[in-house]
């Protein structure tokens, strides 16, 4: 029973998120129709980051078992012809180990959030992007974002609802970028772990976008994650402008 | 009676191009719907480059003449307030002299094409990338470039009907940059010249893609040009791919 790991892109924007629904479309029941039509096979797909409402990928990863072995061209060929029209493709397929866990093994997790800055409503990224309408000094982010790197308890930028048992995660980049759009800037965060708590990139965009328009300092920032209390952090950033782009995993080497 | 020079940002996408049309939607007829509204004044728009159905751009240019002298940022946000839902956005409004004529004053136009060279369909930027895929050879799509810059009798690369007069073009620019997105490359086309024939960008990225695939030498495309024979020119690119990303004025400095 072979195991496939998929690269998966998709547009957020038509589904309640990645995680299977009963009346509502999602990421991963379009996939496991895909998987039933061109299989035959039910079969449940584990993600390496269940994004929510709204929220994009040009790398998600995910694993699922199938009875057969199947060439990894025809899965991603079959699955993409299958998902159609749905804005769902699948960049790669290829067979792992059973001891690969799309979620489990996944060593780093890497998002960005698009702000575009500027005073006239998005129109050609409109689905992509936060638009913040007034000016954001991204040396004042910069400063803020700095107090949030490293191992830290997370709870003043968590979701009530989130699952995780530990509030503790390690953030290892929170990069803040201007990129230069003609008549205004499109401003970028990068950030990446190991894990993320439920709503803390949202979370953390938020209280930036704060800090950027001179309503926090950066030792305001700080105080607020010390606090732990989710009511002093910034607004939840809106979904659309989040993009899950790349999970890392540890190269087994194998000798032959 | 003052003078308007508007920068525009729209997506193609649900528009019959630019102009002005009876029965169909277009951008010139969203904006001017949207002054009337705003002003109560019947006023034409002239652009920089009208650009064709399904053809998006970040920095059009028009001007408009209005009866009354508003403020430009009450022009800007009026019109921006009336034009939606379209997704036609005036990024900016400033006053400019009477001799000021967006597509007779403009010195240089810049356009950039995308293409998405992967087998997988595309799906978060579907509406803006042209798909190729099978591999393209850069290094061939740049050789080939080269030998189309400068002034030539660009008849090969021209609509039928194209209604310049003269075939003579100076392209200044067309170069080709391969831009790593994962497991594929996004590659851009970006060209720029005075002026441009009708279809001309589209025909150069479809000669372009012939020449990044082997079936086309540098040589090929020098002689396709040559011989001012449109039939042997390569197909027509998209015109989802297409992008208007900037117009060049001649800054006039006014002693004081």
């Amino acid at each position: 029973m072979p195991r496939y790991k998929l690269v998966i892109e998709y547009d957020g924007s038509p589904f309640r998120g990645w995680q299977r629904q009963t009346a509502q479309p999602s990421v991963q029941g379009a996939i496991e129709s895909a998987v039933k039509r061109f299989s035959g096979e039910v079969a449940g797909l584990t993600c390496a980051g269940r994004t929510d409402t709204g929220v994009h990928a040009t790398h998600q990863v995910a694993h699922l078992d199938l009875a057969r072995d199947w060439r990894t061209d025809v899965v991603r060929d079959a699955l993409n012809a299958h998902l159609r029209p749905n804005p769902v493709a699948i960049l790669s397929a290829e067979i792992v180990g059973a001891d690969f866990n799309a979620r489990h093994s996944a060593t780093r997790r890497h998002y960005r959030y698009r702000i575009l800055n500027r005073r006239t409503p998005p129109v050609l990224n409109r689905a992509h992007v936060w638009q913040v309408p007034w000016p954001l000094d991204v040396g004042l982010m910069r400063a803020a974002a700095a107090r949030l790197l490293g191992l830290h308890d997370f709870t003043a930028f968590r979701a009530a609802e989130c699952q995780a048992k530990s509030p503790l995660r390690t953030l290892d980049q929170l990069d803040v970028a201007a990129i230069p759009m003609g008549l205004h800037d499109e401003i970028v965060v990068a950030t990446s772990a190991r894990a993320f708590l439920h709503h803390q990139v949202r979370s953390m965009v938020g209280t930036l976008m704060l800090a950027g328009s001179g309503r926090l300092s950066a030792d305001d920032v700080a105080d607020i994650l010390a606090s732990r209390d989710r009511s002093r952090c910034g607004p939840l950033a809106p979904a659309c402008g989040l993009t899950l782009v790349g999970v890392d995993y540890v190269s087994i080497i194998t000798s032959d």
